[in-house]
C-alpha cells in the first residue's frame, strides 16, 4: 500500500504547474495541499484553468501566505530566477521537504556560466552545489537519494537523451555537433507576449533565440560530462505552430569505422530497461504528436547523405517528459515508489 | 478485486477504435485480446498508430480470422451500414458476449427513420429490437442490463445531454429548437477525404450537410421521448480546425414563465449525482479545449436578448465522451463496475 | 489617368492598420503619407511589420506629430472610444479631408444607444450626425457623398448583406432572427489578451460576449431600417482557431407563401451588380477560407429541415472586407474612382 | 502598352496550379486560355477551386482535347514524371510556344542522375539539354532566351538563393553543408495522403523523407556549378503545421578568415538589384509568415556560437516564390517584360 505524500505547487498558474496539477491529481500517492499563484491568490484553480472544474483542489494562495508545514514534497513551477531565495527560505524552514525543481535556477553546475547566462549572480550557491540534475534516465540514483533536484530543460533533456549515451560511448565526435531544435508555443509559457498571439504564431515558422538560447550551457554542461571534455554546440531553436511537443534533430559525425546503426543498437540497448524512452523500429520517424501529453520519448537513428554522420532525432511533450512528468517521475525516485506511478497515460492522438 | 474482462475491438484502424485502445490499456478491468481491422490484418498496432509503440498490443486481424471465444465484450468501431450483419453473426456464435456499438446502426429504433436516412433496410431488426440507447446518464439501469448497447453519436450525446432534460421537465418548448453545431475534425474520421486534408480544413470553418445530417433523426427520436410528442429540430453542423471537440449552441425557447436560470438550477440538480456532466459556474463558458482528451462534458446556460429565449451551450471531446469514452462508460455500467473506471484522465490543457 | 490622392492612417500598429497599408501601398491612386501609432511612433513600419519589409514605407509618428496638411483623406483605424475626439479636432483643422472611419465610434446612429453599449457618451454628436453608414454595397450614393464615412463592423458587413435585402423585401420576418457568428483571432487585434494566446485559442472553439456583443445594436439599427419596424437579434459569436475569416449562419423565418428559393433568387438578382457580393452556385457551402485575403463575400441560402424556416449564411474576411478592404472600397466610391480599384487581389486558397 | 499573351496552364487543379491561376488572372499581360485537368474535364475551375466563384475561367478540359494553337506560353504544373511525354509532343506541335514547366522533370541536367532519383530512365533527354535551370535572380539572361525553362523547386530556391552566391564567392566552405528544411503541408500536394490529413499533420511536426528527398540532387547540382567543385549536401525536410512557407535553416563552415558579416555584407550587395530578395536587417529573425502569399524571399545570416561557422536563413512562399510565382518571373524575364509585373502582392499578415 503506498503511502500518500502531501505536496505544494509553486507557481500553479503557468501552463508547467497546470500540468503537474492535471497528472498530480490521478496520482495514487499524491495529494495537492498549497497551490500558489501570487497574481491569482484568493482564486480557486478553476477560474484560472477552468479544465480543472469538474475536480476538487486547494484554492490559490501567496507564497507568503502557503502553510508549508506538513508537506512532504514541494514542486516548484516559478519563472526562472525568482526560485533562489524562495527555495532558501524554504529549506531553511522546512528542513525534511524535498524540492523538485522545474525551474533553470539550479540546473548550471557552475556559478559563473549560470551569471554569464542570466545576468546577475547566483543568489544561493551552497544550495546550488547539493542539487542533483534530474534527469531520470542519467541520474536514477543520485536523484533517489537527494533533497533537492534541478529538473532539466524541455530540450535539454531531449537533446541529452539522444546524445549523452552515445558520447559517453565514444560512438560520435564531440566536435561540430550541430541541434536544430523545434519546439510548440506553450515552452514559452503563458504570460502575455506578442510573439505568442495565436495570429503571429499560427501558419508560421521560425528559428528564435538563435546562438543565444539559455538551453545551451546546459546541454554543453552534460555532454561534456558526457564526453570527459569541453563540448560546445549549436543550438538553433524554431517555434512551431502548435501547443505542445518538441523534436529535436541533431547532426553528428561519426567516430572512426562506426556507422548510424552502431548508434541505434546503443541506443537500444541503453534504454532497454527505461520504459519512458523507446528506441522507434528502425527507419520509424518520430513525430511530435507520437508522443502527446505522455511522459515517453521517442528516439530513432539516420544515415546521412554525407559519409561519416548521422542524424540522431528526439521526441517529446515539452510539458509532459520536458517539465512536469519528468519532476513526478523524480517525485517517484526519491520516494522510492515506481518511476512510472502516475505517468501511464498513453499519447493522446490526434 | 476487480475481475478482469477479455475483450475485442472491431474497427481498431480508425480514430474512433484506437482511442478506446489508448483507454482500455489503462483500465484495470480491461484486458484487450483482439484487435481488428480488416485493410491492415498482420500488422502490428504500432504500424497504423505509432503513438502506441512504447506498449504491448496484439496484432491486427481480420473479422473473420479473429477468435471471439472467451471474451467478455466486443466494442463495434466499424463504419455505418457493416456492423449490422456482423454483429447478428457474433450474437449468433457467442451468445453470453456483451455487445458496445459506436457505429450509428442500432441507435434508431425505428426502422423505418433508419431505412430513409441511410438508404437501405436495416439487416438486424429483432436484433435493433434489444438495443439499448447508450447514453450513459440518461439510461443507466437499461444499460446494466443490455447485452446490445448503441452508444450514441457525438453529436447526440451534447444536444442530448443539454435538452432532454429540460424537455422531460417542461422547462423549454418543442417547437423551434436550433441547434448550431460544431466539431473538430476528427468526427470525419481518418479516412482520405479531400475537405480533411490540413490544407483544405485549416485555417478555415464552414457549415456541411446542412439540413441533412444523419444526428438528426437520432436527437429528434430522443427528444421526442424526452417531451412526449414528436420533435423536430435544426440541426446545422460546422467543421472547425481543431482535431478534437464538439460544441452546440442551442437556442430554446422557454416555456411560460420559466427563466434561462430554472433551467441552469434544473441541469445543476439533475447532474449533481453524474460525475462527468459538469455544470459550470454561472456566467463561465464552455470552451472545447477545457475537456479535450477527457470524459467530461460542460455545458452551461445563458440568457438571451430576445426575451422569452435562452442559449444553452454543452460541449465535450468527440472521440471521448462522443465515443470511445462513452462506450467504456457503458461496459463499466454492463458489468457493474464503478462508472468511473478507466476514465479519470482530466482534460489535456493546452 | 487617375489623380493620386495622398492619405494617412491613424493607428498603423494594429491588423486592420496593417491590413489598409497593405492594401493601399498597391492601389494606383493611393499614396501613403502619413502612418500614425503612438506607442512605436518613430520607428519604421517595418520594425513593428516585417512583412513589409520590402516595401518602403513613412516612419510610424504621434497622431500629434503628424502633418495633416495636404492629404485628402484619412483611415481610421484606432480602438473604439479614441477616436471622436481625434476626428473633431481632424474636422476642424482641415475641413476638405474625407475621413474614413474603421472604429466603432460613428457606427451608432442613436447617441444613446451608443452610450449604453459604450458606457460614457458620444463625445462628438454634431459630426455624428454627419456620419454615413458605410457598407458599400447599401448605401453606395450616400458615402460617394459623405465627408465622414463610418464602416461597420466585420459582422455587421456580413449579417447585413445577408439579411437587409432579403427584409426590406418582405421576403422574412422580422422576429426571432438568430445569428450563430464565428470569427477567425485578428478580430480580437493585435493587443495582449490571453485567451488569444496560441495555446489558448488554438485548437478549440468556444462562445464569447453571449448575448452582449456590441455589433449587436449595429445590426438591429441597420435591420430594423431594412424591415421598417423594431428588430431584436439574438447574436452569439464564437472564436475560432484561424487568424482571418467570419462566418454568419441566419436562422430565419420566411414570410407566409415565401420558400427558400425565394430568398436566393432575390439575393442573386440584388446583387447581380455588386462584383464584390457573390450569391454562390445552389447547393455550394460558403466557407472562410474562399474569401480569404479578399475583398469577396460569398453568401448562400438553404431549406431549413424545420418548415417555415430558411438558412441564410455569410462569409467574408473580417480584416478585408470587415474592414481595410470595405474602407477602401468606400474610398473609391467617395473619390469616384472604380469600386474595385486596388481591391481586385482572389481569395489566397490554402 | 503591353501586348497580351495566350497561356495555357496544365495541371490546374493541384495546388500549385490553382496558385498560378490566382496571379495570372490579375496580371496584366496574360490572358488565361486553357486549363487542363484530366480527372475533372468538363468542370468549372469554381468547381474544383471555390475561391474562384468570383472571377470568369475557361472550363477545365484533358490535356489531349485542349485547343493548343494561338497560345504563347503553357505552365506546367503536373506530377513529375508526367511531363516529360506531354512537353516533347507540345514542343513538336507548337514550336514558337515558350513552356515553364514547375515540375520535376526538367530540373536535372544530367540524366542519370534524373534516373538515379526518379527510378526511370529520361524520357525527353534532346529536350533536357534545351531546358533553362528557372533560378530566376541567378540566371536572369539564359531564362530571357529560353524556349523551355525548368522551374527550381520549393527548396532548392530557398537553398541556393541562400547559398549559391556565397559558395560562388568562396566565403564558405562546400563540405559539411547541413540544411535543416521546413515546409508547410501544401508542398505536398491535394493529393489524398493520409499523413496530410488535419488530423495527421496538424498540431504535429516531424522530419521526412530523410536523406532521400528528391531535392537534395537538384540543390547539389547547382551549389557544385556555384563552387567549382562536386558538392553533398545533408538535406533534412521537416513537415509543419502550415499550408503555406517554407524555411531553410542552413549551417555553414566560414573559409578561413571569414566571418558571418562578411556573408551579409556580400548577400546585401548580391541582391541589391533583385527587388523580390530581401536581405533583412540585421538580427531581424526571418519567418515564413512575413512573405505568406508573395513573391517575397526573406534572407539573414546569424553567428554561430560554434567558431568558423554561421547560419543563414532564407524563408519564401513555397507555392509563390516556390512554384508559380518564379514560373510568372520567369514567363515576364522570357516575354521582356518588367520582372514584378503580376507579382506585386504584399505578404498576407496575419
Amino acid at each position: 500500500m503506498t503511502t500518500v505524500k502531501k505536496i505544494g505547487i509553486l507557481g500553479a498558474s503557468g501552463y508547467t504547474g497546470s500540468d503537474l496539477v492535471r497528472l498530480a491529481l490521478r496520482h495514487p500517492a499524491c495529494q495537492i495541499e498549497v497551490l500558489t499563484a501570487n497574481a491569482h491568490a484568493g482564486q480557486p484553480m478553476k477560474a484560472v484553468f477552468p479544465h480543472f472544474s469538474s475536480v476538487a483542489l486547494p484554492d490559490l494562495t501567496t507564497v507568503e501566505a502557503a502553510d508549508w508545514s506538513g508537506l512532504d514534497a514541494v514542486f516548484c513551477g516559478l519563472p526562472h530566477g525568482t526560485t533562489q531565495a524562495i527555495i532558501s527560505q524554504l529549506r531553511k524552514d522546512q528542513p525534511g521537504l524535498k524540492i523538485i525543481d522545474m525551474s533553470a535556477d539550479f540546473r548550471l553546475r557552475d556559478p559563473q556560466t549560470y551569471a554569464s547566462w542570466y545576468g546577475h549572480a547566483h543568489e544561493a550557491v551552497e544550495l546550488q552545489k547539493q542539487a542533483v540534475y534530474g534527469l531520470s534516465e542519467l541520474y536514477k540514483d543520485d536523484i533517489a537519494k537527494a533533497d533537492l533536484i534541478a529538473c532539466p530543460g524541455c530540450y535539454p533533456t531531449a537533446t541529452l537523451l539522444a546524445l549523452a549515451p552515445l558520447l559517453r560511448a565514444g560512438l560520435i565526435g564531440a566536435e561540430d555537433l550541430i541541434i536544430d531544435a523545434k519546439s510548440g508555443v506553450s515552452g514559452a509559457g503563458r504570460g502575455l507576449k506578442q510573439n505568442t498571439l495565436f495570429c503571429e504564431a499560427g501558419e508560421g515558422l521560425s528559428p528564435y533565440a538563435i546562438a543565444g538560447h539559455r538551453h545551451a550551457p546546459e546541454i554543453e554542461q552534460e555532454l561534456s560530462l558526457a564526453a570527459g571534455q569541453a563540448v560546445y554546440v549549436n543550438f538553433t531553436p524554431h517555434l512551431v505552430p502548435m501547443a505542445r511537443g518538441e523534436l529535436v534533430t541533431c547532426y553528428v559525425k561519426l567516430q572512426e569505422a562506426k556507422k548510424a546503426d552502431d548508434l541505434y543498437q546503443h541506443l537500444q540497448d541503453f534504454y532497454a530497461e527505461h520504459q519512458f524512452v523507446t528506441v522507434l523500429d528502425k527507419g520509424v520517424i518520430p513525430a511530435t504528436s507520437q508522443v502527446r501529453g505522455s511522459n515517453y520519448v521517442h528516439i530513432n537513428v539516420f544515415e546521412d547523405r554525407l559519409s561519416g554522420r548521422a542524424i540522431v532525432i528526439a521526441t517529446l511533450d515539452n510539458l509532459v517528459k520536458g517539465s512536469a512528468g519528468q519532476a513526478l517521475q523524480n517525485f517517484n525516485l526519491a520516494f522510492g515508489l515506481p518511476e512510472e506511478t502516475g505517468l501511464e497515460q498513453l499519447p493522446l492522438f490526434p
